[in-house]
C-alpha cells in the first residue's frame, strides 16, 4: 500500500478568474507531480523521496507559487520558504528567504540529512546549498513575466496579496495559488510531508511564513499523520496547524478526516486556506475553505486524481 | 491573582562548573527580572508587558545567553533568535539571526503589534527595528570577553556547544546556560510567553533554533497555558514542544504539571533541557532534566523564588 497527496495552493475563487488555459496547464502539472512521486513509491522508494519529487515538479512549473514562478516581494525579488519532515525518524529540515536555490525543497532535505540543525537561513543557506552541489540560479531566473505584472498590480493597489484574499477588480485574479506541498505513505509504512512557497506577492522581503516552520505548515509523525498546509500563513503559525492536527489525533483520538475537517471548517476563519494529510492506514483528507485548491492524490492503482474547485 | 515565572537556561551540570561568583550574580539578575515583571503585574499591567520586562533584564545581563552576552557563532558574531506570544489574542511575533537589536524580545513584540506578519528576518528585521526606534548596537557591543574565550575553546575542541552538552575537560564549563524566557498570568486572566537566545556557541551563523519558532520554543493560549522552553533546540522543534504541551492540556485533558513533566521526563531524552509554564489558575511548572536550570517565580505576595540546581 502507498499513497501520495499534493496541493498547489488554496485561495482560488472561480474558474473565470483562473482562465481555462492556466487551469489546463495546472492540472497537467499536478498530474506530473503525482506521477513523479508514484513511480518512486511503486518501486518501494521512501515517502521522503516521494514528497521531494512531487514538490520539485511543482517548484519547476511556473504555474505555482514556489521555486521558478514564485511571487515577488515588495523589492521585486523572490524569497522562498520550504520545510520537510520525516515521519519515521521525526527529523526535519527547513529554510526561509532563499533567493537562489533552484529547488528549495531539496535544500530543506539537505539541511535535515547533512547538518545537525533543523533550520538554516540567509547567506549561509546559499553557501550550504552550493557546497551540497544543489542547482542555484540568478535571482532573475525565478521571476516570470506573469509574477512581475502581478507585483505591479499589487503595488498599484497598495495591497499585500495574501493567499486567502479574494481577487478584486483591477488585480490579476488568480494571484492566490500560494504554496505547494506533498504528503506520502510508502510501502514500508513510513510517512513524510513537504511544503515550499514564494510566500505573498508584495510581501516584506524579511517575512517568513508557515511553509518554513515545522509544526505550522509542515509536520509528519508515523503514529499520527503527515500534513502540509496552504493559506494565510500567519494564522497557520499562530494556530500551530500542522502540529495541532497531529496532536488532535494523538491526544484527542480523532480520525485523520475528523481532525483535518475540524481545523479547516470549524477553527480557521472562512476563505483562509486548506491542507493535505495522510495517515499510516492510507487515509487521505484534503479539506479547504476557499473557492478552490489545486490538489491531487494517487494510490497503488496508479490512477492520478486531480481536482481544482470546491464540490469537484 | 498574578504569576511570573522565568528561566535563564538549562544545561548546568554542577556548582563547581559554574563557580560561586557567577552563581551569585545570576541569582541576583534572576531576582531583578522577577521584580521588573512583578511591578507591572502588581499594578494591573498585562502579561505581555511583564514577559517583555522580565526577558529584557536577562538580555541586558551578561550572565545569560541572550542579548548582550550571547554566545558567538562560528564566524565570531552573535545571531540572536526571539519570539513572543499573547495568550489572549493568540497573536505572535518572532525573529531570527539578529545581530544588532539590543533587546531582541522588544523587536519580536513589535513584529507582533506593528506588522501583518508573525516572523521577520535578515536586513529587513534590522531596518524595521530601527524604524520602530528600538535601540541598536554595533555587533561588537554584544561580544563579551567571556564568550570570546568560550568560542576559542569550542573551536579548539572542534565542538558545537549545545545547550544540553556536558562540560568536558579543557572547555569553559558553564557554557550551557542557553536561552532565557518568561511566562506570565496577569490580573485580567491573560497569559503570555517570551523566549530569547544567542543560540549555540560555535553554531553555523545561519542556524535557527526553537527560540525563534512559535510552537517550538514559545506558545501561549489563555485556555491552556503559556510555555517557554530551553535546551537542545533541534529536538524541541522536531517535537513541537510548546505547541504540544498546549495540545496535551486541550485534547489530552492533562494538568499543567502533568503535561510539563510528561514532556521533560518521559518524552525528551535525558540531559536535554527544560521549560517553564503557567496556566490561567496560576499553576506554575518548571521541570528540567539537566543538572540545573536558572529559574524563578513570583506571585502576588511579591516574594521572588530563585533556584538553580536540581533538588533545590
Amino acid at each position: 500500500m502507498f499513497t501520495i497527496a499534493i496541493h498547489g495552493g488554496a485561495g482560488l475563487s472561480t474558474p473565470e478568474d483562473l482562465g481555462p488555459q492556466r487551469e489546463t496547464q495546472a492540472r497537467l502539472d499536478l498530474e506530473r507531480s503525482l506521477q513523479a512521486a508514484g513511480v518512486i513509491l511503486a518501486n518501494g522508494g521512501t515517502a521522503l523521496d516521494a514528497v521531494v519529487a512531487a514538490v520539485k515538479v511543482m517548484e519547476d512549473s511556473e504555474m505555482f507559487n514556489a521555486g521558478r514562478g514564485s511571487v515577488l516581494a515588495s523589492d521585486g525579488n523572490c524569497y522562498m520558504d520550504a520545510s520537510i519532515m520525516d515521519g519515521a525518524t521525526e527529523n526535519a529540515g527547513a529554510l526561509c528567504g532563499s533567493s537562489v536555490v533552484q529547488n528549495p525543497i531539496e535544500a530543506a532535505a539537505k539541511v535535515m540529512t547533512d547538518t545537525p540543525y533543523v533550520m538554516l537561513v540567509g547567506d549561509r543557506l546559499t553557501q550550504f546549498a552550493q557546497e551540497q552541489g544543489l542547482s542555484c540560479q540568478e535571482p532573475e531566473w525565478f521571476k516570470t513575466t506573469y509574477r512581475k505584472e502581478q507585483l505591479v498590480d499589487a503595488q498599484k493597489n497598495n495591497t499585500i496579496m495574501l493567499d486567502h484574499e479574494k481577487a478584486e477588480a483591477g488585480r490579476k485574479k488568480d494571484n492566490c495559488k500560494g504554496t505547494v506541498g506533498a504528503v506520502a505513505l510508502d510501502q514500508h509504512g513510513n510517512l513524510a510531508a513537504a511544503t515550499s512557497t514564494g510566500g505573498l506577492c508584495n510581501k516584506d522581503p524579511g517575512r517568513v511564513g508557515d511553509s518554513a516552520l515545522i509544526g505550522a505548515g509542515t509536520y509528519a509523525k508515523n503514529s499520527t499523520c503527515a500534513v502540509s498546509a496552504t493559506g494565510h500563513g500567519e494564522l497557520f503559525i499562530r494556530a500551530n496547524v500542522a502540529g495541532r492536527m497531529s496532536a488532535m489525533i494523538e491526544f484527542g483520538h480523532k480520525t485523520l478526516e475528523d481532525a483535518a475537517h475540524t481545523l479547516i471548517f470549524n477553527e480557521l476563519p472562512e476563505d483562509i486556506g486548506g491542507l493535505i494529510s495522510v495517515d499510516r492506514e492510507g487515509n487521505v483528507s484534503l479539506p479547504f475553505n476557499t473557492g478552490g485548491m489545486f490538489r491531487g492524490w494517487m494510490s497503488e492503482d496508479n490512477i492520478p486524481h486531480v481536482k481544482v474547485w470546491k464540490g469537484e
